[in-house]
């Protein structure tokens, strides 16, 4: 919506979003952004009956709007009335930080946490544009590379709209920070990398077309090896 | 505790664990046990004040109790009272499904749902045995080979138990499941497998003597190849 003023480059700080641990918290777009851009799932958080329900979800961005996707039949989906808040949490691990006392263990990661309120589609521009974010979040471009969706399908689709309210990331990053005296201590210390990464593509062989892998794989694949 | 009858294979279905998509539903221990087991971080879910809070947290388990490892200054464990109702999901995303059309599309992964009450730990040997479970979660053995957690570290660790009132987990595995007439299309369909890896440990080179690789890493690293 081009009528809409650009919004702060960082979220506001407030007792929802705030991080404990000050020097790792960031609340700048950019960085939750980009932690949320390549999420391959997001867990969701919802209140059902005043107990705590997480699922994994996609988790797709157009600006300042979160798209999540799921089955229509999901509980989530079916007690929805006007609008659910939600706290959409996005993790990927770094690393195993391995200190020389078992206190200072820990792990290496990126993680972004949205809160906002989740709210049925009702504006038909607004649903074809988050069905083709849900399905190029993972490949880019592949909404292009496909049959045109039906119908039936459309309808069939569950996607919610989450406006975010306010967010914050957290990161860790580096190698253990230990006590002093520990360090002359005859124990390894250090960091085990933990990477996610995508695989050579397997087609299923049930194509009438044996058929070059597409070009939004490629594009999947780069991106996560930067 | 050896008084405590083995407690059947699998959870009671009920509202709270049911996966609406039956095929994909899974309720025995051991298919819920084999994905908490090998989480990296648990998405953990609680209610704040009416609103749902996900955090990444650390989550070992001993038999049918699941310990949350995490700093005391969080809000989760300021506002803790008595017990408090948490949701507690694991995931493991293992391909992207590339199907014939956008509706097609999926997500093969493994995820496990727990539902049960966070309690504050009173009892100075489940204590124990919880800060073990927690440092041998990610490093099998870690707690043998470290020095002795001061009484200092052991009163700052907080760890939460979580005593199992109900769970699922739900599993998508394979190939896209086309419409028929979809499979005469010039479109790839297939699976790009998405993997999780611990690479080469890095030594952070700040001990005074240099030391060879723990065995609690490899284990770590060999549980995961598999």
């Amino acid at each position: 919506m081009t009528d809409v003023a650009t919004p702060p480059s960082t979220f506001p700080v407030g007792p929802l979003n705030k991080v404990r641990k000050a020097n790792r918290g960031h609340y700048d777009r950019e960085t939750v952004f980009s932690i949320i851009d390549l999420g391959l799932v997001a867990h969701v958080g919802f209140v059902d009956q005043g107990r705590p329900v997480v699922m994994p979800m996609l988790c797709a961005r157009i600006g300042e709007t979160l798209y999540l996707h799921g089955a229509r039949a999901t509980r989530f989906f079916k007690r929805i009335g006007d609008t659910v808040p939600v706290c959409i949490t996005v993790t990927h691990v770094d690393g195993i930080v391995v200190a020389r006392c078992a206190f200072n263990h820990s792990i290496n990661y990126r993680s972004a946490v949205v809160h906002g309120n989740a709210r049925q589609i009702t504006d038909e521009a607004e649903l074809d544009a988050a069905l083709v974010a849900v399905t190029d979040h993972l490949l880019p471009g592949r909404w292009d590379e496909v049959r045109e969706m039906t119908e039936k399908e459309r309808a069939a689709t569950a996607v919610l709209a989450v406006d975010i309210e306010t967010a914050s990331a957290k990161i860790r990053s580096g190698p253990p920070i230990d006590d002093d005296p520990d360090y002359a201590l005859a124990v390894w210390g250090g960091v085990v990398p933990v990477t996610t990464a995508l695989g050579n593509p397997v087609e299923d062989g049930r194509g009438a077309v044996a058929m070059p892998i597409p070009a939004s794989i490629e594009r999947a694949i780069l991106r996560r090896r930067r």
